[in-house]
């Protein structure tokens, strides 16, 4: 017997039709004497219906009122599913957030899940039942109903696989696992059969949306096994892993793309020390999340040029920070959203020398201009004009083989 | 100060404007210093969309699952004009079935309420705040939601009058309130100010839908005055108190009707002692509401006809649950659901002699054929042939001076 979340996303449940699919694969686990616990998402588009509502009434919706508002999306999932399933004659029930209880800490709409009870559930596992849950959403101490951002069922999969110690989390979703590049723009993409948290991580924070980035942080903190496959095929999925439990043949496992960025420049900043710290502090008050910094010194050696990237949904607000920043004085701002963030990631790379250069070396030759490099253990970053994106991915996943 | 319960049904709250404008109705109160608990409806349409999305899945889905699904209706709409309150800087809160707790007993779809906490929201009410109530739901003592039947926000709303202890108790709907008969087919009914709870139970439940049925008798128990008004007017509506607390100068209130009956007859049925008993003892098995009962004897003297109604719904299962019963013996069964019920209401009828007498008279004058007569002490009811109905309902309004 093994123990197993199933997590479901929204177009996984967007349907009856999908929803009697999913009870149907549930059903061919109970059928292997699997002991199960299904996560749900809101069915595809509910919870942008539900927050078009909110904002009917208010852009400044109340946020305690929201999560109260947005739960009900997985809390109608839930209860479809768990009916779909005993429709199959299969022992199921529907445990809401408060019925656990998942216990949260945190703000409303952004809520930290730091606990839940077992044993009723484990109880009734034991007893061959399944377990529907909603994702999404706790409560706090005072019993107030909680959510825990968007994507934020992959957490709450993750985070009931930890503490009710499944021995595996299986992320059903419309694509068929994690690619080695985007499929839908570049045909040769592979899905990649395994690869480790800290790959998956970064793909997932460079923009591939198959499971949210905050979910593969807990999965890779407990060594919870990870499988991310298609709710529609019935093919193996990509498995998610511990580093050390893969074989390395290639530097690089994928290449990831972000349009979603804008690249910003101070100019003729005073250097002095500190001007750097002075220059982010608002941001960082403001949680603007500063992606790629670079510092150059100008020409007359007093004065520096500082450029960094952001998401382009925090530009504006992030130049009128600089703007009212008392404690730094410069010449002009200028801002460019006609970029793209490239990466290739690959836990080879710190073992693989030259996987810089080959990098570089590729796109110098089809005279794709770099903007900006950052650099990790496992993930390379250039920022390059938007309209050479797709020339870059095609280039590099060629280069490094993974066509 | 007076303490109120607002109660909005689902037309009241059917839109995002409709919710706003209830926001206003309520900031309106609290502006005069009342304190008030506002329950909820789901918003029109709501409740049967999910219950189709159940039927979709199966036409038993499981009870358990449905009133988790259902209850989100009311949830959406309490997190909603919660916020809406707020945004009017209204200190508002939703509070759902399992926060407060609302305590039910009795079964899935169709619980009742037993009772419910205070103290939590009986503080925030002290501190000036508006509370939020979904209607129609509560919990049971092992966790589960659980819902109260279909128009059970009224009678959410009453069981909180009763234990909150308010001074009133408003039903806001979308009609100015109880009329003497249906304004939509008789265009001289006249909005009924006052009424007895004795006399509005017998409109409910003769087909007038401003209020749930079962609702009024707990007000009715309790003696919580109750006022029924519309959401859209600012029109006084009507007040429904005790007997005793109204003048009556005419002996008929309100003509009702239902055109929801069959007539089912059972012909030449062997007339001895307990047959009556026997013939409906499967129907009160069954719990098919028997309503207006005759028996004839016929030519012969050895075996008499009993002729009665049911709602149409039951009549099917009324007659298979006849051809088995074993007990009777009987020629044949016959059918007809082409009758209507039409009822003069009345708490004065009791006082006044010859109401009978002129209904009767009133009907034959008009060659309107009267197939079934049923009385109590403030109701007079007849079966006539469905063609009749409207006819019938315009004459008796005028004799008894309801124009």
């Amino acid at each position: 017997m093994i123990k197993k979340v199933l997590k479901f996303g929204g177009t996984s449940v967007g349907s009856i039709e999908r929803i009697q699919h999913v009870a149907k694969i549930i059903e061919n686990e109970t059928k292997q004497g699997n002991s199960i616990i299904a996560v749900v998402s809101a069915m595809a588009g509910k919870t942008n219906e539900l927050i078009n509502l909110s904002k009917n009434i208010s852009n400044e919706f109340n946020n305690r009122e929201l999560d109260v508002l947005l739960s009900t999306g997985e809390q109608i999932t839930s209860a479809l599913l768990a009916g779909a399933l005993t429709h199959l004659k299969i022992n199921a029930k529907s445990w809401l957030n408060w019925q656990i209880p998942i216990l949260t800490e945190g703000s409303h709409t952004n809520a930290r899940i730091i606990n839940m009870h077992v044993n009723q559930i484990n109880e009734f596992l034991k007893n061959k039942g399944v377990a529907v849950i909603p994702g999404f959403q706790g409560i706090m101490s005072n019993g107030d109903i909680t959510t825990i951002g968007r994507g934020g069922s992959d957490a709450t999969a993750v985070a009931i696989a930890k503490i009710f110690q499944t021995d595996v989390c299986e992320i059903f979703t419309d694509v068929d696992g994690v690619f080695s590049t985007d499929p839908n723009k570049i045909p040769v993409a592979k899905k990649i059969e395994k690869i480790s948290y800290d790959e998956m991580l970064e793909l997932s924070s460079l923009g591939a949306k198959v499971m949210q980035a905050s979910a593969v942080q807990t999965a890779m903190m407990y060594k919870i096994p990870l499988e991310v496959k298609s709710t529609f095929t019935n093919r193996d999925g990509t498995k998610i892993f511990d580093q050390e439990n893969i074989d390395y043949n290639k530097s690089v496992t994928g290449v990831a793309y972000s349009k979603d960025e804008t690249k910003i420049t101070v100019i003729g900043v005073k250097d002095k020390p500190g001007i750097a710290a002075n220059v982010f502090e608002p941001l960082n008050e403001a949680q603007i999340n500063v992606d790629m910094v670079i510092q150059n010194i100008s020409s007359d050696q007093k004065t520096t040029d500082i450029t960094f990237t952001v998401k382009s949904e925090d530009a504006l607000k992030t130049i009128d920070l600089l703007k009212n920043n008392k404690k730094i004085e410069y010449k002009k701002i200028t801002k460019n959203d006609k970029v793209a963030k490239v990466s290739i990631v690959g836990a080879g790379m710190v073992s693989t020398p030259g996987v810089t250069y080959k990098m570089f070396r590729a796109l110098a030759d089809e005279k794709i201009n770099i903007l900006a490099i950052s650099t990790s253990e496992i993930k390379l970053s250039v920022i390059i004009n938007e309209q050479d994106t797709l020339h870059s991915i095609k280039k590099l996943h060629s280069v490094f083989e993974l066509d």
